[in-house]
């Protein structure tokens, strides 16, 4: 599938797709950050509800199956008043473009507003994108390898709430750096936040390509890559990968690369921890870690349903009004 | 599975279920035509939303896949203000039946006001319909190959949309009438409604029975058979068939079925190109005709959700009330 | 996976959780049927429906498929106005008790107020229970053979419709009675609402161990079992189990323990017939007698629902307020 190129603003230079960070200012990212954080609340504190998105359809059309990201999308976009539907769907690989594209012309005349996209073929968010009519929007719930914006907004807000601003930190990204959207979109929402110090650390084989991460220090070490940071955001390794060629099994990936109370003593006493989820606890992460004081992790979640109805609202409201969740 | 013969009216005369247009008069048909006018909007405009089905329980009851339909009626469901339910069951073969029916008279007992039914086997809507209880409606959303009602209405008013009124039309039916119940239904709603001259065109292999289609000329060369015609309406062909028995393979298909641009140029030059989907391009149809400007394949699928927009309330508000789109 | 014990109730005295029926009084059952009946309405009359729940998210984690009673939980509520999102996870057993916290851990970050857990092993919805935040509820779909505590009340309140109070019922239940999650819930509401007289029926190799089920007659005879009760309730049986060592075949088993009009003769005249569903008309129950008069297998569906509304108002309006389907 090609990679096209699309504007994701609208010509008066408001949002209307969001599939990747890249092409965001940082006003344009903190705009969204702010309007998010109107939607956060306490765990145990009712979230916002609101009809803002009343009569607007919302499409979640999956082809790899990710449940919690789904799951997120609905609760955003249902808290909002819109109404949704799911569309899980296998398209053979042999007609893909076709059939995603006869299907997405089938909910814009069904009258959905909002297409929520995942797959795990690059391109195809962007494909979708610059094929829809101009009143319909975008999102991408994760694209291959490469993107993955509301997951990289959410992490940027769960940094921001915990260390106020970007400028003076170190932030250390641990695990498959290679194959993993959610360490790209990140990296793009901290660098244009203002972080200056961002790592990469992985081994060898997991290691991005030269040209990608630019400016980012790399370690195979986990020890030396962590020292001193204020942020550590572990990553997902697939089960899959490992014991193949040039990569350890999983007991020696965790004892070179998990994070545990060890490894974790090397950077700042307040940093945090963070992990996009599902985590494979014993393999990338140790469980008193991952539920430990410096975990964020539930943080990431909750910030999620947030970050999503920020980016729903911010696209439809661009439309013609604005919807936020606190006075 | 036996063929029951379930009146579809009640006894005052009102629509209560919707399993075949056979039955139904050419004053019904037009009233539900009208009605689902009344929600119809262009691509851009919001849908109307109503609360007439306040209160109401749809149960989407499907066996075999259809994402596409089932959004549909869901989409048309909600937007009337009814609260939704999917069920997609595997049922089977050996006690289907009793398991059908079992499960309805579950959704009944848990107060399910309107059961949608899809089913590749012919009678299961119809077997429904004959036990459910009497303020329960059922409507097919697609039997075997027998019957799909809301298709036949949709694609009947896409028809009226473009060319007002239906004496005097020739219309095509192209590709696999043997198996089709799009076919079945379609033509049954444009013979109702006066159309004059309905060809159907197929490979020997693929023609229905001979007491089926009165009245419609049979042409196996579609050249032939779209000559002059107002409409030309394309079939689905499951790739499966092909290159079985009788049946060319899928490039002797497309050179001598497929809808290309030279062969509608034997069609008038304002006939509109008609498609259920999903399609197959390159096999049934070329994508620039799919594309192109005379196809109407969108308008069907907005038509869609319109026409079942006012089934539902035409089967619920005939209840007691009186629910349209607009005043 | 540990069979942790949890309190259901807050400190308050309130219901929090409902897992079992085990640990609630007969003044606490006898509230949640009075309050069900209050939300029951005959066939063909409006449910109720309210914005008690508005604002509260249910989500319906299933890892085993059950479609009717998922579907009953998601009527019931959004009946009471909550949003409802349903996840359908395999687990793999490796790492399930991690994978399942962890999962429940996102939703509650999610502002998910109730889990609604159905799983195949026990101990989990216990488990769920014992991590969650003190203001999220969890109530059990289903677990394993040990508990299906709504299936319980359902059938408590059933029997109370038709036979008025407890005191002095006899009540017959049969079939596999070892790996049943029914049995034991009805049995416990039953016991505890004042039967006097429960029976249990099965084949030796089905009946459950002898600690359990304390102060029942046992019978391997369905006829002696039956002998002059006011209620005969039948079990699911699986289809897999018959044939086996032990076990009588589909035929023979009909034979010996499948209800008939013959067998149900030997009950009270007025006795009535209960069975969970799905049925295996044939096997257990002959569909004569599963569509008979005495049959109330409908109504307990429909209680379902009410139960279903009843327990989650219950945990949620314990919270804060109170809310109920009559005034």
């Amino acid at each position: 599938m090609s990679d096209t190129e699309v504007d994701q603003r609208r010509s008066d230079g408001s949002l209307r797709h969001l599939l990747t960070l890249e092409a965001l200012s940082r006003a344009e990212i903190e705009r969204l950050l702010n309007k998010a954080q109107t939607f956060v609340r306490p765990l145990g504190v009712a979230p916002p509800i609101g009809d803002g998105l009343r009569g607007v359809t919302v499409a979640n059309l999956f082809t790899e199956p990710s449940t919690r990201t789904r799951v997120s999308f609905e609760l955003a976009a249902k808290r909002l008043g819109a109404d949704v539907v799911n569309l899980e769907m296998q398209l053979s690989s042999r007609t893909k473009g076709e059939s995603m594209l006869d299907t997405v012309y089938t909910l814009q005349s069904l009258h959905v507003d909002v297409m929520v996209i995942r797959d795990a073929e690059p391109g195809v968010p962007g494909l979708v994108a610059a094929n829809v009519a101009p009143h319909v929007s975008v999102l991408s719930a994760g694209e291959a390898h490469v993107s993955h914006p509301t997951q990289g907004l959410l992490d940027a807000l769960t940094v921001r709430q915990y260390k106020r601003r970007f400028e003076g930190l170190s932030i250390a990204i641990v695990g498959d750096i290679r194959h993993s959207r959610v360490a790209r979109s990140s990296f793009h929402a901290f660098r244009t936040l203002g972080a200056p110090d961002i790592r990469i650390i992985a081994p060898p084989a997991l290691m991005p390509a030269d040209d990608e991460f630019a400016g980012c220090a790399r370690h195979t070490s986990l020890t030396d890559g962590v020292r001193g940071v204020d942020v550590v955001m572990m990553l997902r390794i697939q089960r899959e990968r490992m014991g193949q060629a040039d990569l350890p099994d999983a007991d020696r990936y965790f004892a070179q690369y998990g994070l545990t109370a060890e490894q974790l003593a090397h950077a700042k006493p307040d940093a945090i921890v963070m992990h996009p989820q599902p985590m494979n606890r014993g393999i990338e992460i140790a469980s008193d870690v991952a539920d430990g004081p410096q975990s964020v992790i539930r943080d990431q979640v909750r910030n999620g349903v947030a970050v999503r109805m920020a980016v729903l609202a911010d696209v439809i409201g661009s439309r013609g009004g604005s919807i936020e969740g606190d006075d």
